[in-house]
Parts: structure tokens; C-alpha cells; sequence
């Protein structure tokens, strides 16, 4: 048996979340189909973990074992023939044996995009969060530096996904507004991290959007962290402006 | 009664094109159904002219005449509280009694996009035409330089439309390839006229990428202007890729 690591992206917009559902759309039942077409093989594809229904990802790390005789890039190829328009795989790559998208994953970087105009942009609805009320990103950004490094991010979590542990490192956490024309209408937050609760980014970017409205002091987020109670923080930003970049793994497994 | 002007962006994806049709949507018939929930009017707006299904806008003109008593920018809100997200009115104003975004009109600015790249981008698909092939833009630059100025281009006229005349005059016609990152995989052409035939701007498009592919030669798009037969020149380009970005007036009905 051979291992393959994927790296696969996807518009989450038609999709109910990654997980297999029956009789749902999802993009790992996609994916398991156009391996099936292509391999005869009927097996389960490992995702470095769940995305919601209508988030996107450039950079999803997908894993599986196959008999396959097909070199990684002819696999890429001809599971692109028989992928949906919404899927791509943009890499393959065969590895080690042991390696497990999720099981070896050291740290992820999610992007979010909030669109901050009157008017809503007609091209991109289901790819970011629209907020018609201005927002000071100086303030969002200044907010979100105080949350860097290891804290318990329970306050942050959404109930549902039982975890081990609610203690998390945020290596780098940015916000950032665009500098030209239409880009003056784009907030972009990004946000690394060895690992991620349920609607962690999602609930840290409607916690965020508070102080950009002024509703918050800058010192708002990093207070409420102590309580450990979610019913502090702000409102849990909407999936379709939330995209997974990027998976991390040892040097070994990438 | 006074008379209104409104630009109108639209992504083109779930429209059977412009022009109102039973039963069917389109953004016609979504921008009159807005504008008889807003002013209780059942009126015709005029479009500068009709996109087809798939076709997107940033900047379309459109005309009505109305007896509401609401000032431009109110409108303008009421309107996009009114009409499906992939429609927005992106900016309206009250001009004179004769302006028509349809007969006023002096000229038009188009934008087609090109995805040059191995791997589709699954957040564009809808939004631009793929091309595997590697595409030679500066061949693509040097070859439409030769349209720009007064031609008879029925050659690149799409018949079923019958048109006074199909001498037109090409004031730009631009080929540019992205300089960095993913933008490398992009080529857009943007074309500016006094007008143009039907599909004119998809069949030049159609026609370049010959040229871009090699099969045919920088000098080709305009030697095929003299025969004036459309089956000399390239296929039509999908409708997904093309954009109304700008449709121009006199100074005075701006």
C-alpha cells in the first residue's frame, strides 16, 4: 500500500461542510468518488480536519492509502478530470506510510475576509462577510496583537466538538485593510495556530469586528479570555468569508 | 416625471442574460421588480444594451423614467434593500427628461479575463475562461494592436442580431498578463468602442487565443477583417469570462 498527501482546494459555497454525509454534497465524499473513479478502490480520505458548510480552503492536507500503481502527479491530473469544478487538488505528493493528514498536523493558518463597504460587492457574496458599518482595523489589529502566544481559548469555542484541552498558541494573528482602490474595502485577518477549537476563528473574528465597530474597547478581547465562557464574546462571523490556507506539518511529512 | 440613470453591477452566473424574458431570471426583470416594490410602478428600465446568459457587470447603464417622489441616493438604498445580492445598484442619479442609458450611449469599455493555468482555480470558475494551453500574451498584445481604429468587423459578428452597418471603431484594445504570484495565470484584454456587434467582443477574444496558442499568426485577426465572414475566425469565448465594465455619455448625461 501506498500514502498520499493532497493538498486540495475548494469554494465550500454548494458544499455541506468536509465531513462524508449521506446523500449531502460534501467535499470529502467528492473526493472519495473521484478516487473510487480513479482507482476502482473504495476507501476513506483523511482531512487535516472539518471544515463548516460555505468555508473555503486553498490548502487542505487530505491523506489516504491505495494500492494504486499511479505516479502522484498522473493521480493529480486524473482526479482532477473527475472532480467537481469546486474541488481542485493543486498538489500531490506520495509519503510515508505513517502519514496521517490530521494525526501529524502541527499548526494551521485560516484566512477571513470581511468586505467593510455601503454597498456590497456582487462577485464575491459567498466569499466574505459583508458589515456595512465602517470599521477601525488600527483597533481590530491592535486587539487582535494581545492575543498572541499560548492562553486558554475557551471563551472563544464553540460548544458541540468535545476537545481535550482548550489551550492553544496563536503564532501570528493579522488584520489588515487594503491599500488601493477596491482593496480599501477589504479587511483581511489571518491567524496561525498549532491547532484550532470548534469556530475558534470564526468566533474570534465577530469578537474582533465588536472593537472595529467601537461597541468594544481594544482590551475587550484579551479580558474576557479568563472567564472561559463563550457567552462573553462577540457574535460568530459568518462561514463564507473564512478560508483554510495553509496546513503545517514536520519537515519530514510536508 | 423625472428620469433616472443607475450603473448596475451584476454577476452574470444564475441570469439568462439582460433582457426580461417569462419565467426566467433575469436582470431586467430583477431590477423592474425592485423598482415596483420601491415606487409601486410597473415600468420598463432600458439597459445600455443586453449581456448574455453568463455575462458579467461591473458598470451597466440603466435608465427609467418614475413618478416616485424619492431623491437619487434613497433610491439607490431602497432599490439594493430590494434586489437579489448578485445584482447591486452602484450608484444613481436624477438627469434629464431625454436620457436614455440605451440610444445616449457613445461607446463601451468590455474586460475579459483568461485563466492561463494547469489547475483550474475553483474560486473563479464562474468568473473567467480556463485555458491549459500556455497562452503567448505578447503575441495576443501585438495581434489585437492591429484592430484598434475604424474596420468593418462583421468578421467577428455573430449573426441573429441584425445591425445598421457593422463598421465600428476600436479606440483600445489591451492584452496584459499578470506580473506577480497568481496573478501570472491571469490574462486580461479590455476592449473600448463606439459600440459593437453581437458576441464581437468573444469572438475577438476567440480569435487572439488562436494567436496565444500558437495555431495561428500575429498577423491573422486583422487580415480576416477584409473576407467580413465570421467562419474565418476563431471560436466564440465562453461568456463567463466577459465583463461590461464602463458604458460611456456625453458629458453632459453622465
Amino acid at each position: 500500500m501506498r500514502c498520499f498527501h493532497l493538498t486540495v482546494a475548494y469554494d465550500g459555497t454548494d458544499f455541506f461542510g468536509w465531513q462524508w454525509q449521506p446523500d449531502r454534497r460534501t467535499i470529502q465524499g467528492a473526493l472519495e468518488e473521484a478516487v473510487q473513479r480513479v482507482t476502482s478502490e473504495k476507501l476513506r480520505v483523511v482531512g487535516s480536519g472539518r471544515t463548516d458548510a460555505g468555508v473555503h480552503a486553498y490548502g487542505q492536507a487530505v491523506s489516504f492509502t491505495s494500492s494504486t500503481r499511479l505516479e502522484a502527479d498522473v493521480l493529480l491530473r486524473a482526479l482532477n478530470a473527475n472532480l467537481p469544478s469546486d474541488v481542485r487538488v493543486v498538489n500531490a505528493t506520495e509519503t510515508s506510510s505513517d502519514f496521517c493528514a490530521m494525526r501529524k498536523s502541527t499548526g494551521k493558518r485560516y484566512r477571513y475576509v470581511i468586505h467593510n463597504a455601503p454597498i456590497q460587492d456582487v462577485f464575491s457574496r459567498n466569499r466574505v462577510w459583508f458589515v456595512y458599518d465602517h470599521l477601525d482595523a488600527d483597533a481590530m489589529r491592535e486587539a487582535a496583537g494581545s492575543l498572541v502566544g499560548r492562553h486558554d481559548f475557551k471563551t472563544y469555542e464553540t460548544s458541540g466538538s468535545p476537545r481535550v484541552g482548550t489551550c492553544r498558541t496563536i503564532r501570528d494573528l493579522t488584520v489588515s485593510r487594503g491599500l488601493r482602490g477596491r482593496e480599501q474595502d477589504r479587511i483581511v485577518i489571518e491567524v496561525e495556530a498549532d491547532g484550532f477549537l470548534y469556530k475558534m476563528v470564526r468566533n474570534l473574528v465577530g469578537t474582533l469586528v465588536q472593537v472595529g465597530k467601537g461597541k468594544q474597547a481594544v482590551g475587550w478581547p484579551e479580558e474576557i479570555l479568563a472567564a472561559r465562557d463563550r457567552s462573553l464574546a462577540g457574535p460568530t462571523a459568518p462561514p463564507q468569508g473564512l478560508y483554510l490556507l495553509q496546513v503545517f506539518f514536520p519537515t519530514a511529512d510536508q
